[in-house]
């Protein structure tokens, strides 16, 4: 391909929208353009990489027998009413309606197709395990789209999904694609990815992992253990929060003057105490009936509201206290507590004593308090989010790390919820008739890209691993408009195509800073410079786009040379076994 | 892949509703899934053969310049009203409203995206020409889904978008994609496909042909020229009628009795002349003003709405003929007419007389109608349907046959409506601005796939071509119990596989009949018996789906062999560029 032929153009000033690197770089790159909120068009380079990324995907399911199959994009909302979903998902999910007056819905995730493709054609426990997988456009009316390719509203999406008879099977086979969701980070060269325990969400069932890309730019907090020879990993979302302990003391309740305090922040201050001997009291209410949920917990601590909305078994939104709640905001605490609200006590404040908490009075608050003794039985929760040098819950070591990281893939245990909500059934061994349990499993194809390329880049551009680069080696020949330069550079391009090898050739008229300005945005793996200067000395400069190669190679040998050197840096991200 | 592991499931009864044979043995040979009107899920059969289509179209997209890039299935509302098209598409285009309360849509075709990704970066002529092409789910709410797979509201598509600064290149890159059509299609395997001119309904531009693969079950009509050494083509839509030239009769106009004969038919039998001898009326009325038209043209011929509707410039509708519009339903002629509508006069009426027409009285007709005598100086236009035995507008012979295609491709020559629309603009050798023009080029992948199987299939099943085939052999494993037998079949396998031929293997312990009539329905062109009979005679039996080969090899031989076969056939449909 020739640059001078490619849409799409590169320029210098970084978007005013760009927040994270791997969006400005790529729009600088020209690999995309803006169409609307979440949406974008893709030049040739980005499909070119998405391709390639969307091969391995193919690869790797077909190894651990995955068949490819294809869900319409469009579905009619009787399929997700079958499932409850319809109502159960909200403004995420775009709806219209047909020529017909049909309810339709876009597809955000395809558990209601796959079951409609399985059911009445599995029907006996001797066609199962299977697994059935897509490649496919996706819209989610994402309110947060972000991050240029990040975080989209429409996206291309490799979603799987597997059947089984018993939860040993589909265990083994959530294993197999563990282990081929690790082959395929390392194939398209994503160096820092992790797999952390996660929720379920709107997914449904219980055991489940997300596959982190770990980055400071990510949305998601992660709660990992650096202790040596520990391995735990989860999305702070699930992680379990554990305090140490604490020596008691003896000290009696005691109610004190607060005036106008209300702000742990500030009593902190006025008592010289840190915000760990408080216990803090936040107020949400539950979206189905606005009842109100206060949740007590220690003063340096924050609430987890996924963990909090999985205990309470309901949505939640932080609440506005009105004065006819009996609680007096600014001043709520455990002891005495009037109010018309479920109490929810975090585990954080076991058998803590000697901690400030509001005395639900204006302008008062208590010192002293021990929650057993003030309290009394009270059942604790762990509602607590996970924090840094926190505990961990494997080894119990206070070497709990928290990281940020962008969700580049997800595996989940389904279990029969949706089989059974769609009456999919087979028949067993003892001619029973059964649910299948499933499992589901989906990688992001853009946002894999792009979070690559935040991972790996420069300054100047991406860094694109050999195995999703849209092209292999760019040709740069300075001065094209001396014959013999162009002549050398041509011969190369023309050799290096025969070999099979991805060329991006410039041949472009221009200053030699302007070339390798754009070459840095292309972000080609290898860069063979032929100029005057180094034909002159009858060699070609080879150089690779992270800087780890800088090299020469006589022109009658690069072709040879440059091919070899391609497949080299296949094989360590692709080829070889042992890489993985 | 073996049979066994593969989802989906082969019957024998045709479905009701399946009215055209590609549909039933696609659905009888679980190639899809019907999920609601239009739209089906594909198993890994069909995956597999447009996975295989679409390769192919990226070749030959390719090697014509394109470049591949991917825009939104959803899109802003707003880039279609710049085109116009918001409001002139009507229940085709899926609407809805996201989350924002933005008008979005679903995308059923991708002028608009195509302007918008090229604008503002092809900013000179020295930018031109170039062509970008994608392959992407389509969405468009049609009125008349049928046929399976043939005409669906969901579609993958593979839709090219060229931009150029003259007529001349457009001109110039529309044949290279013409003659790129060609290959596709021979590549594909189709055997039967043509290119007609065709109408260029709601894409705008002139030029236009639709590439046709000729079935009885088609649904378009073309007019095709018969004639030796004429290569005249077009669809029905657009053909020019010409009728011959007819003997002038002096008979005078002449009013006669015809109580309650209101159709040509019964008229026709009561006077004794052929429905050639009358002069008919068609009303229709402009669906903008509700407007009548009354068409005259022979009483044998059929009014083209197509063509009609190009003239009169507005869409039409068939219309209620109500009291008071002045006009005499069963008796409208064009002497007398009283009525408030427009008049047109197909040109099939030129010259003719001695015709019977309407009298414009309730129970009266003419005879003897002189049109240029009676009627006097009226314009003819060509407005009648092209018919069986008429007259070629390119040879002048009456070689006109009509015959029956589903259109497989297209190519428009789009002008400037859409880079006018959206102002899309460069600057040109001479400084001034100018607007580029477009050509858009299309190919339905599904319906493709689905076409080929129409045109090549027996009772019994699909035949599909060695390209496009989802395995390229079947191994049939007869009584795989027998360990031998087994042995032999797995070995085989094994060796196919490895030499990379792509192979279906049937090692499940059934009927030989059942397995072959799922052969059958499998369709794969190179099928391999393994079976006591042929183990004990040294040999594995080997024939082509499409029964032109029948042999058998020696066992030792047989991966061997097989493969070569396989790359012979391959060769006579892909690789051999004398083949096209």
């Amino acid at each position: 391909m020739l640059v001078r032929n490619l849409l799409g153009y590169r320029f210098k000033e970084t978007p005013k929208d760009c927040v994270i690197d791997s969006h400005a770089l790529m729009m600088k790159g020209g690999y995309m353009k803006f169409m609307c909120t979440g949406s974008y068009s893709l030049f040739t380079p980005t499909k070119r990489i998405t391709r390639k990324i969307e091969e391995i995907l193919r690869e790797e399911m077909d190894r651990i027998g995955g068949q490819e199959v294809l869900f319409p994009v469009v579905m009619p909302a009787s399929l997700w009413e079958e499932s409850g979903r319809y109502t159960s998902i909200g403004s995420e999910m775009a709806r219209f309606t047909d020529r017909n007056n049909a309810k339709m819905v876009l597809g955000m995730t395809h558990e209601e197709a796959a079951v409609h493709l399985a059911k009445d054609i599995a029907k006996s426990y001797t066609d199962f395990p299977f697994m059935i997988y897509q490649i496919q456009t996706k819209f989610r009316d994402e309110p947060r789209a972000r991050g240029g390719l990040i975080r989209v509203r429409e996206f291309t999406m490799k979603d799987a999904y597997s059947f089984h008879t018993s939860q040993e099977s589909l265990d083994e086979y959530y294993e197999e694609c563990y282990k081929a969701y690790e082959r395929i980070f390392k194939r398209v060269g994503a160096k820092n990815v992790i797999a952390v325990k996660s929720d379920s969400g709107m997914m449904g069932g219980n055991i489940s992992h997300e596959f982190m890309l770990l980055t400071d730019i990510g949305e998601d907090s992660l709660a990992i253990c650096e202790g040596e020879g520990c391995d735990y990993k989860a999305n702070v979302e699930v992680a379990e929060c554990i305090t140490g302990e604490r020596e008691k003391t003896d000290a009696a309740l005691e109610k004190i003057d607060t005036p106008n305090i209300k702000d742990i922040e500030s009593l902190s201050k006025k008592l010289n105490l840190t915000p760990d001997k408080f216990c803090k009291a936040v107020v949400y209410a539950l979206n189905a009936t606005d009842e109100l949920v206060v949740v007590f917990i220690r003063g340096d601590l924050e609430v987890n509201e996924t963990k909090l909305r999985n205990y309470l078994g309901s949505e939640i939104h932080a609440a506005q206290i009105t004065e006819d709640s009996g609680i007096e905001a600014g001043f709520i605490g455990p002891v005495n507590f009037k109010g018309n609200a479920k109490l929810v006590f975090d585990r954080s404040l076991k058998g803590l004593s000697g901690l400030v908490c509001g005395a639900n009075e204006r302008d008062k608050h208590f010192i002293g308090l021990d929650v057993s003794r003030d309290v009394g039985d009270v059942s604790y929760v762990d509602v607590a989010k996970a924090f840094e040098g926190g505990i961990c819950p494997c080894c119990k070591r206070p070497t709990i790390s928290i990281k940020r990281g962008i969700e580049v893939g997800n595996i989940f245990q389904l279990g029969t919820k949706y089989t059974k909500a769609m009456n999919m059934t087979y028949v067993d061994t003892d001619g029973s008739r059964k649910n299948p349990i499933m499992g589901c499993y989906g990688i992001g194809v853009g946002r894999l890209a792009a979070s690559i390329c935040e991972e790996q880049h420069d300054a100047y551009g991406p860094i694109w691993p050999m195995s999703i680069a849209p092209w292999q080696i760019e040709i740069c020949c300075i001065q094209s408009e001396d014959g013999e330069i162009k002549e050398v550079a041509n011969k190369l391009y023309k050799e290096l195509g025969d070999k099979g090898v991805e060329v991006l050739y410039d041949d472009r008229d221009i200053r030699a800073g302007a070339m390798f300005a754009d070459a840095d945005l292309f972000g080609i793996p290898l860069r063979a410079v032929v100029s005057r200067k180094n034909i002159d000395r009858g060699v070609i400069e080879v150089s690779s786009r992270d800087k780890s190669l800088k090299t020469e190679v006589e022109i009658g040998e690069a072709a040879e040379k440059l091919g070899e050197l391609v497949k080299e840096m296949l094989n360590q991200s692709i080829l070889n076994p042992n890489s993985y």
